[in-house]
């Protein structure tokens, strides 16, 4: 993992406002070489990428996930009516007879397709693959239309609040590994969001809509989100004002037992349910030692469709300039929530199994990393060759082909130019350039004492060893290294 | 790596001939709940899945090779005219305003057009991800509509035959670590394919279509591909008489020698050439040590339009069943070739970067070893987990929830069962289901002497220690196993 360490104040804020506008696409050239809001992966961006993926992969592994893959596309059917307002971006395949299918939009309803399909009841796993959105890049800015997602899910029917906990503990353990800085988990129940809407008067045909609505807070401030409810959605202007006197709230477990005793809410029942169990799951967070990194909030309302119980995402803070200033967030990192209807909805018979589950935001954070990397001047190295093999004279290429050979028939990682008579500084440099530690050199002289040089690249010191030994010598300096 | 050994020559004579049926899709119900020829990844299947995946790449960085990554899809207009008859496979994707793109054909197209992209003129990378063709089932049996590629390409200008050699090794290398049997690489070259094509006396303008047909003799009988070539594609049949004398030659590097002496071919600039490089090539893979699993076969003509230099494919050996009887090759498991003139393709000067390269068929690969685990009836755990925090008594939720958030913290991989009060031997059941190798016990005698229980699963013993040596000692425990 790169040491992301402490950044001076002002590059972090130069950073994060770079992180907000739309990032550029790899591509260098001017004319359009790869379709919009896609991108290449350079070898740079894959080492940070892998490194990132590989950490969140081990945390899942470490609670017991196991993998899983399920096909980029499905039939357009199964896709169809899980989203809410997300499902205008979803990307058809063109009609080339057969069937009609979609690319996936997220890594949930496959899973949920794949639990009903094979019956299965119980499951802990996790995923990580791309999904695809038509995401238009002028109004949602900074977002891929191609992107990673790393989920982790546990489906089956179990005591309350145990797997919630678990995907909250599994949230902080990632991005307190990542060390992406101080950041916040933003806690709700979509009954409790339901409830809201209910005691504050929105008609229940109206409830996804208005949720649709309550999710852009993050992004828009309260008077556009109220606007959009009235004005577009025709809700009425006091039902509104309503809702906006509860999204103001957030806090810890206090705001739960207070919203408990709430006049208008604690009459609503699944409200009452909703707070019931957040209680008990900040209690399991208190034991996980988590708690304080949890807000209940009242304005997480989450877009998707899907969800019928906990939900959460997880906000990374800008440390505050000045005293006295309020954490500024940047954008959701990690998110997800239950959701106990969605398997039901594959289900011949309607047998539902409960899920709940989280998606680490890993596009975001390979900016973020990417970036803090780019301000520290921090190199990787794109390659893991340990050995160059390497001559100072002509004609040594078949000498060179055989040696290269046996050391990757022992594994040992190594190149040689491919050049019939290659500068012995020209390959000095390459191994400069590209961080390979040793070279391995023949030349005449050593050809007839049967020997060959071991050559350390950083303190250019030269050894000569019997070639029979060359192997295991060199298995000696990696190992010690 | 699962151990492949030796299977009784009557369960590997059932296995081929499985695997020449058409693989049925992981779904258990009868409705068609996914697209046709896709298929979902079981937990035991993504096991077998990664232990392969992380042999080849590992083989991949160990020759040098840097990651790489491209979007899904690409603008349609970056895959046309490179494939051959292969194009008609292509999946589009729905015109939904905007570009037109399509789902990429396979790794080598993307790499070549992020090659020129990024005026990129050396590079040697590895890049593992799904490609999607519309095959169809009944025409082509026992191919995935989306399946994984394992690519290994080097760009650049080099000496002749160098990095051509190279890509030969890794694929012995590759096939040799996966323990698959017995294997063949056929070796031939574009221009010795078009060279012989000329003498023959096919029209130029046939060239890539009868091309095509050639590359089915590994699926078809000569008679058939002659009839194609005749009846359907208008060749003269003493043309097609001419060219089949040739496909039947295979052999080693003296074929080769017999070949440039050959009087219809020697007079042939193009296949000269061919022949003169597959001369040289014989020479370094001897210095490789591979030259004896190497076979010269003019019948390897490869179907894919962007190939101009030498060719190559390797197949699995079905080892004779009785004395006397030929091998029988249970098709490719890797293929591939040199391309020089496809990076000038989306050069808009058309500048060119050569490029040689080979991709393994993991799909069938996975087949196999899957299959082969079924038949010897050896398990895979699919999860990792190496603790579980059990308890005895009722009221212990607290307990054990305090107790494996310190194991997490400590990197351990630990589960305990969503209960609040699960019974003792259910918790012991479950280590034994899936492999877990310790539980640690917390019941009210252990908390009121301070102390926790570690069992041992297989030896059934338990150890009291300290709560407080807790990590410790189980650290030491799995260091030791």
């Amino acid at each position: 993992m790169p040491q992301l360490g402490l950044l001076p104040r002002r590059a972090w804020a130069a950073l994060l406002s770079q992180l907000l506008r739309p990032p550029c696409a790899s591509c260098t050239c001017a004319a359009s070489c790869h379709s919009q809001g896609t991108r290449d992966l350079s070898p740079q961006q894959m080492v940070v990428r892998e490194k990132i993926l590989d950490l969140v992969v081990s945390c899942f592994k470490r609670h017991g996930a196991k993998g899983m893959d399920t096909p980029a596309f499905e039939l357009k059917e199964m896709l169809t009516e899980k989203y809410g307002e997300g499902s205008g971006l979803m990307y058809d395949l063109k009609d080339q007879g057969g069937e009609l299918l979609s690319l996936r939009y997220d890594l949930t309803v496959p899973f949920a397709r794949y639990l009903a399909m094979n019956k299965v009841k119980k499951m802990k796993r996790y995923h990580v693959g791309k999904v695809w959105r038509r995401e238009s890049p002028t109004i949602v800015q900074g977002r891929y239309r191609e992107f990673c997602q790393c989920d982790f899910d546990i489906a089956g029917q179990f005591d309350p609040m145990i797997p919630d906990a678990e995907c909250l503990k599994i949230m902080c353990e990632i991005l307190n590994g990542l060390q992406l800085g101080d950041f916040l988990i933003k806690v709700n129940d979509r009954r409790i969001v339901d409830g809201m809407f209910a005691v504050c008067g929105v008609p229940e045909s109206k409830f996804r809509t208005i949720c649709s609505s309550i999710d852009k807070l993050d992004k828009m401030a309260w008077k556009d989100v109220r606007h959009e409810m009235v004005a577009k959605k025709g809700l009425a202007p006091e039902v509104a004002d309503r809702i906006g006197d509860y999204v103001q709230c957030h806090g810890g477990v206090s705001l739960v037992e207070q919203m408990l005793q709430d006049p208008r809410l604690s009459q609503n029942k699944q409200a009452l349910e909703g707070l019931g169990d957040l209680k008990l799951l900040f209690e399991y967070l208190t034991l996980f030692g988590i708690a304080e990194k949890i807000s209940f909030d009242l304005s997480l309302a989450r877009g998707l469709d899907y969800y019928t119980g906990v939900i959460y995402e997880a906000v990374l803070l800008h440390t505050p300039t000045q005293a006295g200033e309020e954490p500024l967030s940047v954008g959701s990192v990690a998110a997800g929530g239950r959701y106990d209807g969605l398997v039901g909805m594959f289900d011949p018979k309607g047998h539902k199994v409960p899920c709940v589950g989280l998606s680490i935001g890993v596009e975001r954070i390979f900016n973020i990393v990417e970036q803090r990397m780019k301000i520290s001047g921090e190199k990787v190295r794109t390659t893991e060759t340990q050995v160059l093999v390497a001559t100072p004279h002509k004609n040594f290429l078949q000498e060179r082909l055989k040696l290269i050979a046996e050391l990757w028939d022992a594994g040992i990682k190594a190149e040689m130019l491919y050049k019939n008579n290659p500068k012995l500084l020209t390959q000095l440099h390459y191994c400069e350039s590209t961080g390979i530690p040793l070279v391995v050199i023949v030349g005449e002289q050593e050809l007839k004492e049967g020997v060959v040089k071991i050559r350390s690249v950083a303190s250019r010191e030269e050894v000569a060893i019997k070639r029979e030994n060359l192997v295991a010598e060199i298995q000696k300096r990696l190992s010690e290294s």
